[in-house]
């Protein structure tokens, strides 16, 4: 047999491993410092009480002959769907059921949709990127583009009407600077994709965390995106199901190379390698839809944006320039006194005993900066941010 | 963008629709018939007592703080990856804990696999066949190359030295015929494999309907397999898993072309575009091997196996030629009367109102055969049998 000789060119990543460590060392030389970390990518509150009940209550039903569940649709079941064709109603966005197809989670979808796509493709992604994005396209053998976010574009790139490309990933509120395009940022690239023939991947993961009205939650708010983009969202951030798993793409039936359908191959390629989703895991994702669910989902969302405040705070006080903090969990910032991304991360440690991700870990842009997360605890965040000023303004 | 031509090159199935709306439109011109259907191929029993209990548990740390799991390992808990070790421990299979991948479902996994493989290898699938093993290939590109399992062999195809092939679909016990390879078979299929240097895609789904001792259960019960062959398997038949998906697959780190472990492939395509099966369904699994839950496990399976010794003893008091049954929820007999597929399940349906599966369905070697299943009601599966029995004899 012949093995698929790109994984070769797959290039190791060492930057979890390696903040790991790092921190890991610190400890060991100082067990008396008190590290806090806002490194976290992870939600660390429960879930809601909403999805707790819905799922002992479907945990009943597969311990029933009567209310069993085997096989579902691979596409997901129509009580969730519709819930979701709801959600995306509540911004102004009408989709059809059936150009919803429930997933274990977006980073799965957004590998798997390549499949659909030949390998003569060209793939543009954003530097920084979540590498996932050029992880799988590498796997794939395609030639793949790379744009500059930085600070002269608030790490909101545009496209270049010069550069050819056929699959676009844009991620918004990104991860990991936390910029979030607005309405003419969008209808930038929709113009683009579809002057170009391209599809967009777009990557909502974090739209729970839009607050400000003026910025679109769905690329479907913007006009002609059904022609042009896939949009890949989950549960995992709004509702804490990072370990629950469970996420939904957007395939619109307009999506078309003027010969097939992307709808029906995602549809074909969802029934023959997938088997859907665990029955008890999408009454769970249906609870979140509620309005008690939603309440409650509300609240643990509010719990780390005030997180993100208190750091977006602390960043104002210091003058530090960044972007994220206020529609997203993250915060990028330009690492103070000129310091790249380790030096800044050693500095923090140091003398702060807070660990942060560096930004060179996610692309040559990210050399200078540095990424922080509010999905730690109320309290140790406060502290975090206090003993990072201090040491900051010790520079 | 150029989209995958290859999904222009996959054949619709028509099996199940027109089984359904054979069934739809007699029932509707006969309402007074009580149709019974052999033609399940979904588990009707609800899950396990030790398994309910298990997730109500996990769904209970899922709502407190403390407890909380958030992102897993995307190839799966230690504690169900050392219980799935120690089942094959149990039939003299050793495994390290790293060769098993938990994922969620053999299905899903049974396509991704391909992922590692390149476009330029030959595909050897049995005729009849389980469809996702041709239409995921059909996905890629590849050269299909089709065995013969008739009656000659028994549905159990030997293989040919003087076919060339790289990738080997085996499915044992079989779905559709439910027949099973016993060592000698395997070890054919091994030795022809390794002289190949072909991988052999080992599809053990149902391995938990073996009883037969001198049957193997893993294709790693023959020696030189852990060089030459990955295995997929599943709770879901095992333990009535279909709506709660759950399955695992073993990539020894023996195999390799030589350059690149298909282990270390593997680990990093799941990590890539996979992020686990929830942790209630990985705690659900894990309770599947416990004394307890086997022994309830074994309860349901021995329901099903009741429903299967039904039939076999039918068609052996018909005399009609079988395979299957006897290790597996399946039955696949020569129609009667040398009729064809389709005119038989006609006829069963309007004489016996038994609805079972034309054979025509999974291959041209199954033109002149039928599927029963046993996975019914054991009250309704004997009503069945005996109608079917007159039915027969009255040709």
């Amino acid at each position: 047999m012949q093995l698929n000789k790109n994984y070769q060119n797959l290039e190791e990543s060492y930057l979890f491993s390696t903040v790991a460590r790092k921190t890991r060392e610190f400890s060991a030389a100082h067990p008396e410092a008190d590290i806090i970390k806002l490194s976290i990518g992870d939600v660390t509150l429960p879930l809601a009480p909403a999805v707790i009940s819905a799922m002992h209550a479907a945990v009943d039903e597969q311990a029933a002959q009567a209310t069993f569940h085997g096989y579902g649709p691979e596409q997901g079941y129509d009580f969730l769907k519709e819930s979701i064709r709801d959600y995306y109603a509540g911004h102004g966005v009408t989709l059809a059921a059936d150009e919803i197809f429930i997933s274990d989670g977006a980073k799965s979808d957004l590998g798997n949709i390549l499949d659909l796509f030949a390998q003569d493709n060209t793939v543009l992604v954003p530097d920084p990127v979540y590498p996932v994005y050029v992880d799988t396209n590498t796997m794939a053998g395609r030639r793949i583009l790379f744009m500059d976010a930085n600070e002269t574009n608030g790490f909101l790139p545009l496209p270049d009407p010069s550069v050819k490309a056929d699959l676009i990933y844009l991620c918004s509120p990104n991860n990991p600077t936390g910029a979030a395009y607005d309405r003419a940022g969008l209808k930038a690239w929709v113009q683009y994709a579809k002057a170009q023939g391209a599809v967009i991947l777009f990557d909502a993961a974090y739209e729970c965390f839009i607050q400000d009205e003026n910025l679109p939650r769905s690329i479907y708010e913007i006009e002609g995106a059904k022609e042009c983009a896939i949009e890949f969202c989950s549960f995992s951030k709004m509702a804490g199901f990072t370990g629950t798993r469970c996420g939904w793409t957007v395939v619109p039936e307009a999506l078309t190379d003027g010969e097939q359908s992307v709808n029906k191959m995602w549809l074909r390629r969802q029934t023959t390698k997938f088997n859907g989703v665990p029955y008890v895991v999408q009454r769970g994702a249906a609870a979140a839809f509620t309005p008690e669910g939603q309440a409650q989902i509300q609240m643990a969302l509010d719990y780390y944006r005030e997180n993100a405040r208190v750091l977006s705070e602390m960043l104002d006080e210091l003058g530090v320039w960044y972007t994220g903090g206020k529609n997203s969990p993250y915060l990028w910032l330009r690492c103070p006194s000129e310091m790249d991304a380790w030096r800044f991360f050693d500095y923090l440690l140091e003398n702060a005993h807070v660990v942060g991700t560096p930004g060179a870990g996610f692309g040559r842009n990210g050399s200078f900066f540095f990424r922080l997360t509010a999905f730690g605890d109320q309290q140790r965040t406060r502290e975090a941010a206090e003993r990072f000023k201090q040491c900051v303004r010790a520079l």
